[in-house]
């Protein structure tokens, strides 16, 4: 029987488990943690990612290997493609774990992207917010996640108090200045590209994030039509430029109907939650239909779907599990502040249908803000 | 963190882990052999159902049990209820496993069964043939499962042979003499009723088996209008005749347009697999919903399903898994005769696509045999 090895034993890892197991594998996950809460439903091996002896068993172990965690260090996923085949490939992981070399390759096949300039030093600071303009982000180039490692600049009078935050990573991790990108919408576009080539795309989904953190998605997102294809054609340049296996979000920014990349995320990702009850194949599903070269399935929406994110506590299950088409995920990690503990998603056949739920669900977990920009968003979609 | 004790380990045991986990609880397993297929996905006790230390280790650890497999022995259910949260109750589960105390209270409700008799010997078994009238089935009382256990009579003359293969039974497990129903038909409805008593119905199924055994299984059945509430209505008194919580499974014939009773499951059932995709809400789902006291899902259909068993061997997966609404489910099983090993389920948004999935997957898998009756069905239905 195949066993499928996961780097990373978090939330992803755990959903990567539990639908994958229908296709008849099994899985082994390696976390550095012990309570790592995929280890609830798959064998784990405990050590960290640089740790040799622990990659060896993890690589005697498994027939395939892919990631829950983006940031596993480059050399650890060579030393593993040396033993096992490693899915999606490092050169793939290696260039979405740089934000330079992302933006980089963005840039060179034609994805329009906001401005952009590496920096080294305090002075080469200065001369990229000159470049890049104000408003800007200093953003490490690496280990970033949910917004943390970055400083917003307003001004050029900023630049002082981002240095003094950011700048002893400069020759750590490294650091990029990126102009702030005044956008109306957030999107994401989550792909599949299979070991023969074969490339699909669910729905564009619509994102909304609170400080830094996706709070809720949309699916499919109310656009106008064009926008879903320009994405998805950006997501196949990008997918075949790095001989792309398996499942990946782009995260652009919408502003006046243009698209602008952000990030390319290597790896099943948060906003494809939704995929789960919402899509005839959930991305997890075939994340591992690609890794294990098996045909990938429709990606076609069942519905309209919304997921909302549960941040440092699970909220009580009631609300969501009454509403007919309320699914809940529940990671079963224990709280911590700003911690990704769950989701729920809300699937209906109608958006009005979907706004109502919302509408529901906020009410009955006092929790209005965090769906209330969805309910706008399909409100404006029925007068379209 | 709540853990659910599962007494079994089988196919049924590993799906309601893998349908369970996102409500957040943890799973223990228990099975006589360590290679159950549920323990790739939660952990185990391994013992027998009659072992008390087992028992005790396995109720120590858990803080609600319920059953993969409906014939572990009412002592053990009995010793288990006096030390933890069982369900479905041990009455519930008892009557389940005598086919003479199930259609008792059948008849008791007023739900239609063939004529049957208890049989405790040889003499009475040529009474009861001359009661029930010919042909009849012999049926050992407990312990039967996919056909097993069972001898058609056709003719008086028969029963030498039927007492020659099962008489010694009767001493055993004890014997039935059900009437042979000449069906059109075979219908299950799968409900749920949860520890409140809010009680609901998936849409009725039709469901055809080769020897003995469930070979496909076609969510919603084509029926005349009202059957299906009839059958639910059947469904709901035998659920509050018993207290029941938790999932099962009513099997009925259909003859000339009424409905007989055959067998109550009580657990989750092959019929009802189809609900993983096929329904808002998969019957595994809720099944834990309504034993831990949480709210029951929809159980309304999203568009068309029919689940194909695979029996012995688990066939190519691909022809299934490149068909858009095609989803796998291997058991992680060793291959062995008569095995239930995996099923596949195909979902549709209307019956035309169904039938045209079903005869695409049956012609690349050479079980045309096994998709034809379930296409004759749906081609029917369009002509209704
Ligand atoms: N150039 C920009 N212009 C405007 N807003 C931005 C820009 N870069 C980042 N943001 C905001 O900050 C959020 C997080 O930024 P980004 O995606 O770069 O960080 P991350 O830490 O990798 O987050 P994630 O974990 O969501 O991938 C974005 O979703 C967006 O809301
Ligand atoms: N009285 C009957 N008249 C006609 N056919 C019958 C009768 N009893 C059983 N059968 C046939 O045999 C099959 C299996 O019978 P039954 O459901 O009683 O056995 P089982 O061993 O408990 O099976 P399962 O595992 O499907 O519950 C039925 O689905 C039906 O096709």
């Amino acid at each position: 029987m195949t066993t499928v090895g996961i780097l990373g034993g978090g939330q992803l890892a755990r959903m990567l488990a539990l639908e994958g197991a229908p296709l008849g594998v099994r899985f082994l996950v390696m976390d550095a943690t012990a309570e790592a809460c995929a280890g609830q439903f798959a064998p784990m091996v405990v050590g960290d990612y640089t740790d040799e002896a622990a990659l060896a068993e993890f690589a005697s172990r498994v027939d395939v290997a892919t990631f829950d965690f983006e940031n596993v260090p480059s050399e650890s996923a060579r030393w593993l493609t040396d033993r096992v085949a490693v899915y999606p490939n490092p050169r793939a992981l290696g260039t979405a774990q740089d934000r330079l070399a992302e933006k980089t390759l963005f840039r060179e096949l034609g994805i329009p992207v906001p401005p952009f300039a590496a920096i080294d030093t305090r002075a080469e600071l200065d001369a990229a917010i000159d470049a890049v303009g104000t408003p800007c982000i200093l953003k490490t180039r690496r280990l970033g996640y949910d917004g943390k490692g970055q400083f917003r600049i307003r001004t050029a009078a900023d630049a002082d108090a981002a240095w003094q935050a950011l700048g002893a990573q400069a020759s750590k991790v490294g650091l990029i200045l990126e102009g702030f990108v005044a956008f109306q919408r957030e999107l994401s576009v989550v792909a599949v590209r299979g070991r023969d080539g074969e490339f699909r795309t669910w729905p564009l989904t619509e994102n909304w994030h609170v400080d830094g953190v996706l709070s809720a998605s949309l699916a499919p997102a109310v656009v106008e039509p064009g926008l879903a294809e320009t994405a998805s054609t950006y997501a196949r340049q990008l997918a075949e430029a790095l001989d792309y296996v398996g499942v990946f979000a782009l995260e652009l920014f919408c502003r006046d109907g243009e698209l602008l990349a952000n990030e390319l995320a290597p790896r099943v990702h948060n906003s494809g939650h939704w995929t789960i009850e919402g899509a005839e194949t959930s991305q997890f599903q075939n994340h591992l239909r690609a890794v294990l070269g098996l045909p990938l399935g429709s990606t076609r929406m069942v519905g309209h779907a919304c997921m909302l994110n549960w941040i440092g506590a699970m909220p009580e299950a009631r609300a969501v599990l009454a509403e007919p088409g309320g699914h809940w995920h529940d990671y079963g990690k224990a709280p911590r502040e700003g911690r990704k503990v769950g989701h729920a998603t809300l699937r209906a056949d109608s958006t009005a249908e979907l706004a109502a739920a919302l509408g529901k669900v906020g009410a009955a977990l006092g929790r209005e803000a965090q769906v209330a920009p969805v309910i706008a968003r399909l409100q404006d979609g029925e007068s379209l």
